[in-house]
């Protein structure tokens, strides 16, 4: 990726830590009236008046979330801030600074750097946040990238993944399992890059899973939708790891149980086609397979109406009792499932 | 050091990322009013009332930041989180809350983490600080520690780089070069060791320089004294990079000249045997060595007196113009030298 450049490359070393954080500071000024002070100084300040701070980080390394040989960099910039800002809008925060640390190793230059934050840049200009700090340094091998996101939501609007109650809907916004297929898509590409490296992609056919593995946007539309609607939703967490888990957080953090209708699980026309092609059911593909940063909630049941029809909205399943456990229904109500959580959740590197 | 250990050794992958996210939990109980969400949810949630928010990241690299064969996890655990809060202490703030974002190789047990999260703890019980959030993840290769800190001030008190002004005093707490000299004594024993790894260290010589290194304190007990002189100084920072590195950040932020006076650098009597025993400089120690974490701040000249024969405090220069430039004034004001900053600052690993 980096070596089909046709620019300048300049080593870190070259330009330093106090130039490389000059050059970041000249592309982040401040935007926000909320952020009082932005990179330069030993803190960031901030000021949300009346509203209370709601702060989440992330941590991402090379070779357990990302490789760079089909991630370009600036998409990495883009969906990690994505990634993080994500966990905000789950609380129904709205996201406002970004802190960036990155370690990396005298194999990146400056530009591969630039790359880096232009994507964050973009992401950034797209959530209406500012970056207000961070720290730069090397690593002895490979990329690690931990960002953190700060918000801000009035206290009563806070949507916590406590608060759901038994009889209430489960939603999901978007389509799911499309991430984790565009992945599978990149990685046979990789693969036959290794064998024939003159080999020219073909990737038209899956435009939209690879765009949602590169450039997934996080739902913070969904929000104002949801308070257009009136609705507000009694718990929320955001889809990272892949349905399944995230239903079964929300039903333990609630004490409850919670069904899901594998009919009713929304998958893209493309996701389907191309789990068929890959011989991947596409219900797993949306169960386990992560990345798609769609929120998943639960609403009261007299909310029915106001989201039925609506083409951001799927009501995939109810709240149940603890007792009952948590089940995936499957067709025409033959089977009851168990829902299985994941572990460490690792692309294959 | 991990292998030295009697205790049980369990995997990562046995406990999972979620039984981790429990444990760690289980050990972070908020306990600050601020803290209304900790550890658990999507985002953290905090409240400041009528004061400003401050945040401030750091990252840790192994063999760039710290080497383990002479860093117990521990200790590294508890100096990352003093370096941390020091940024913010160096703004006049109260450090309240930290996120914890770890990535470590499958050679780390979870007794490992437990060691790291150990010295985090300890430090935030002396800093009065909650752990709150944070991210655990595997990497390739070495251990990755990322660190944000939030705190709060009230915004007339906050304390920016920027604020003094020609003619002010420049003042440092304690003392310098320190924990650089520590290192050095165990960067030699880690030498020794590796010709004979039955040599037994005898560190009674320096039982100070290696607290220095291994076990540095967050000067916030500084802010609490300056309260009580009534001594508001115009600009502050915190020294991590070496004195001649701040001493040009604060000059180059408020567009000045600073000068600080050989004589005036305060050392402390085994930095300075130890740095005859290495044949160095002790000045170039505490000019270059960083790691000491002491509050370097400008102060008006009227309020000289209050900070006069104080032991916390050492007077080492004055600010003037930035034409004139900043030197180091040698002994007897022989010669003037101009100050030099570092650029990535490196551990020999």
């Amino acid at each position: 990726m980096l070596d089909d450049k046709k620019i300048s490359k300049t080593s870190l070393d070259e330009l330093g830590e106090f130039g490389l954080i000059e050059q970041i500071a000249l592309r982040f000024p401040p935007k926000l009236t909320s952020t009082l002070q932005g990179i330069g100084d030993d803190a960031a300040v901030i000021d949300y008046k009346d509203e209370k701070t709601l702060v989440t980080s992330e941590i991402f390394i090379e070779g357990i979330h990302f490789r760079w040989d089909y991630m370009p960099l600036r998409h990495l910039g883009y969906k990690i801030t994505m990634a993080t800002a994500s966990d905000l809008i789950a609380m129904n925060a709205k996201p406002q600074q970004l802190l960036v640390n990155i370690a990396l190793s005298n194999r990146f230059t400056i530009e591969a750097v630039d790359e880096i934050y232009n994507g964050i840049k973009y992401a950034c200009d797209q959530l209406k946040m500012d970056v207000v700090g961070g720290d730069t340094t090397s690593s002895t091998r490979g990329l690690c990238v931990s960002l953190t996101a700060i918000g801000s939501a009035k206290e009563e609007k806070i949507l916590y993944r406590k608060g759901a109650k038994p009889k209430d809907l489960l939603v999901v916004t978007g389509d799911l399992g499309g991430a984790f297929l565009g992945l599978q898509v990149l990685e046979r590409e990789a693969q036959v890059n290794k064998v024939n490296p003159n080999n020219q992609p073909d990737f038209s056919n899956y435009t939209y899973l690879i765009e949602r593995q590169l450039k997934p946007q996080a739902r913070i539309d969904i929000l104002e939708l949801l308070k257009e609607l009136d609705v507000q939703p009694t718990s929320m967490i955001d889809i990272s790891d892949g349905l399944s888990s995230e239903v079964l957080h929300l039903a333990k953090e609630n004490g409850l149980g919670m069904n899901i209708y594998e009919e009713k699980i929304p998958l893209d026309p493309s996701t389907i086609r191309t789990a068929e092609e890959f011989n991947i059911n596409p219900i797993t593909c949306a169960l386990s397979g992560g990345e798609d940063f769609e929120l998943l909630f639960t609403i009261k049941q007299k909310d029915f109406d106001k989201i039925k029809g609506n083409p951001n909205f799927s009501i995939i399943g109810y709240v149940g009792e603890e007792k009952e456990g948590s089940f995936l229904i499957t067709k025409g109500n033959e089977q009851k499932v168990p829902l299985v959580a994941q572990g460490w959740r690792e692309q294959e590197a």
